[in-house]
């Protein structure tokens, strides 16, 4: 029995680590470092005792300051930029992916192509990049933009940029760097490949400056919810971080997105989709809500207005009843996906405009677990056997104890359960993964079986 | 008198990294690890167990691909993205300084801004940034351009780049986040500043996300030595790498630079000048020119003279005869000054094309030293002493072997000179270099001191 299940399909884990935990007010907590020196090597090394396929952080680029009053009340003004810290980090770790959030729309292909494949370099091929179009308007204003470019605009560009990315990252045959010290022969030159991109956004020749990573390609992660970003994550995507709040909604999204991979000559199998899950874990369900509800007491008011606010893609709430229901909100060209999230939940739990911050405080609408070890792990266990997710990405409250509590107490049960790895595989964040390895582009090799199908 | 030289002026020092070394045939050499697996780590720990200032990175973002049967018998192709690689140093030094190279014509400042600024909270306040504007056309080619921006376009841009990092890294008072769990305030909404630039080529709001950094400012660097690079210096950089072939020119150059200061209101000692180094070291003189030939014996023609025509700005020389005079040479849009430098260097000499590449295999054009312990000590001493330097950068020959070499012998030189320290005195980069803390530009404490100054 336990034999058979070790080849059974299992589940990915990664820990969605966020300054001192993803509750809003998560800094307040008696157990987190407020000193700004939270230890992030400590995170990551319990992830990776823990087995973890992934440690992942999200980035802005900017201060959303548009409300100082509840900003400042808030951890969330300032963070480290999460390439930097990876790097570091890769040296502290051994075997577990290290992901980073850039967005296409405030870089160059060639900038990010460089600085992933030279993380993967670092740490023997476990980088992996979301990518993400970013969704707000300070962020906008930190590059030059009077306003933030319009989202089917901000895809394109992404579909461009994710197409150079590649394309840089395939520049070198995996064996084109010889070194050979006798013959004087470095490189062969023959397995140098110029992209010589011309698109819309993007002319970019190549070819780039590092050689063919461990992995071949970093893994590509996308977080977009709304129609444009699922068909790009359908096309490009290896995983998808998402946000649901039921199971069927999760399953209409999971079906939705396989369902489109045919039509690119894509296998299910090489999407994983991890949506967030909010654990707050204790032996009894009591202990649980105890502990959630000492959280929940933290959070200022003009906070969890704020942060509906901004949730909703921008729209000014505080004119409205906070013990009212929530208004129809008007179209915003932030992110759609999130605000119609908001309001599917606030109209099926019939909530008023504070208890629905007061929902979204810690989970910000992704699924929030309250329980047991082994009712979180029945949940887990049942989203992903009726094909509600592959994994799950992990947003502890607070940090470290929510993260190491669920390493000590949902991973050993998953791994009873003989739902996830009790040892690491592999050494890289692919075949932790279970992804495949792609083929260069470019490579002789690759062009031959290419021609081989078609004839 | 020991007690006394604790006082002196003393020298600074940066080891300037590169791939398995700044000789051309370096990764030829029989002690370089050809593999591509060179421990950087290694590297960066000798130069802090010798007490260096700093370890600096140079960078280019594209593969020169002009000519590949000669780009393919070196070692230049592929490097790590220095911040990439710098974030991890960070985690296995503890005082020596972290300088990367990153351009203003290819990134963003927002960008740019906080990658240091994280860099600097990751290492305790080491984190320096050498500024260029970059000189050639296969960059260009990477980010949408059909030729490289001219030089007085490129630095206009610099100049705001720069004003926009140096403004976004002033975003925070030094003691806004108050961090309290108590009240709930987290950051102190009036130490926050916003930027607002709107310069030709920028408009940036901010603020960084990213606190005010450990350094106040991460240390600016510059290495352009044309006219409008030594203005931008003298108004913005805090170091200067800079490559010279006589004292005399060193002097001058020196003189010069720090001449420009006052006009901005800068003291001469707030700006070092750290011309390149290139030693090649053995207990006899006869032992050092053995290794220096040993090494020359390694460069390939074609090598040679592909060399030899990047360095003067990409003009073509191969259909000069190689045995015949340096040719004048057209002007160009690349590097003017290093053009200069080397038909300075050829008339000065009567030099043959080949005679002259072999001349700037190693050094590029930077000093290039061959002798003994006490004989490079003795140089660097006089270079120091009449105002030619004020500390160098040391481009070993081959790694890691040059490099522990200089740490082994030549440091201990300089120490019983009195002219290096034997331990660190501070922690920071600044506080090597002894270079000031910069005060921030919108704090209340600054301001009233300028309203009294002017008062
Ligand atoms: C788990 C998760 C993490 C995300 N992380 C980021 C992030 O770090 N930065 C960002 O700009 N957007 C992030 N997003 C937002 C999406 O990438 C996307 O920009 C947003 O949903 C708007 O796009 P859409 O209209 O396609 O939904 C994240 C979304 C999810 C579900
Ligand atoms: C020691 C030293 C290091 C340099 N490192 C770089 C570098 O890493 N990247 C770069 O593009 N240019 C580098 N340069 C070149 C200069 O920054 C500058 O771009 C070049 O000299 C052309 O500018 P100029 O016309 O003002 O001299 C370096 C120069 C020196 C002396």
């Amino acid at each position: 029995m336990s034999e058979a299940r070790q080849h059974q399909r299992q589940i990915s884990l990664g820990a969605f680590l966020m300054e001192t935990g993803h509750h809003i007010a998560a800094w307040r907590h008696p157990d987190t470092h407020a000193t700004g020196g939270l230890d992030y090597a400590q995170l990551a090394q319990i992830a990776e005792r823990a087995k973890f396929d992934a440690i992942f952080f999200a980035d802005s680029v900017s201060v959303r300051d548009t409300h100082l009053p509840s900003l400042s009340r808030t951890a969330r003004a300032d963070h480290f930029e999460p390439l930097t810290l990876l790097s570091a980090l890769s040296v502290v770790t051994s075997h577990i992916g290290l992901v980073a959030t850039v967005s296409t729309t405030f870089n160059e292909p060639y900038n990010v192509a460089r600085k992933f494949a030279s993380l993967d370099h670092l740490s023997g091929g476990r980088s992996g990049w979301n990518l993400v179009t970013s969704s707000t308007e300070t962020e906008a204003h930190n590059f030059g933009f009077d306003k933030h470019p319009d989202h089917a605009l901000r895809y394109e560009r992404a579909k461009e940029f994710h197409d150079v990315v590649t394309g840089l990252w395939d520049s070198w045959d995996d064996d084109a760097f010889l070194r050979d010290k006798a013959s004087g022969i470095y490189f062969d030159p023959d397995k140098v490949h110029v992209l010589d991109y011309r698109g819309k956004h993007f002319k970019v020749r190549g070819p780039l400056n590092v050689a063919r990573s461990p992995q071949g390609r970093p893994v590509v992660i996308q977080a977009g919810a709304s129609d444009a970003g699922k068909e790009l994550a359908a096309q490009t995507a290896e995983v998808i971080f998402v946000a649901h709040q039921t199971l069927d909604e999760a399953k209409h999204f999971y079906r939705d997105v396989k369902g489109r991979l045919a039509r690119y000559g894509r296998r299910p199998e090489h999407l994983k989709i991890m949506p967030g899950i909010f654990p707050v874990i204790g032996r009894t369900q009591q202990e649980a809500q105890d502990k959630f509800d000492a959280l929940q007491d933290l959070i200022h008011p003009t906070v969890g207005l704020q942060l509906l606010s901004n949730m909703s893609g921008g729209v000014d709430l505080s004119k409205y009843d906070v013990d009212g229901p929530v208004p129809e909100l008007p179209e915003t060209n932030g992110g759609k996906s999130r605000q119609r999230l908001l309001l599917d939940l606030a109209r099926r739990d019939n909530l008023t405009i504070r208890q629905l911050y007061l929902r979204i405080a810690g989970a910000r609408g992704h699924q929030q677990v309250i329980g047991t070890p082994q009712s979180i792990a029945d949940q887990l266990q049942q989203w992903f056997e009726e094909e509600g997710a592959d994994g799950f990405n992990i947003m502890s409250p607070w940090l470290p104890g929510g993260l190491s509590e669920f390493a000590e107490l949902v991973v050993p049960e998953l791994q009873r359960r003989g739902l996830f790895r009790t040892e690491y595989a592999g050494r890289t964040l692919r075949e932790h993964l279970g992804l495949p390895r792609p083929e260069n582009q470019f490579s002789e090799s690759t062009q031959a079986a290419q021609v081989a199908q078609t004839a």
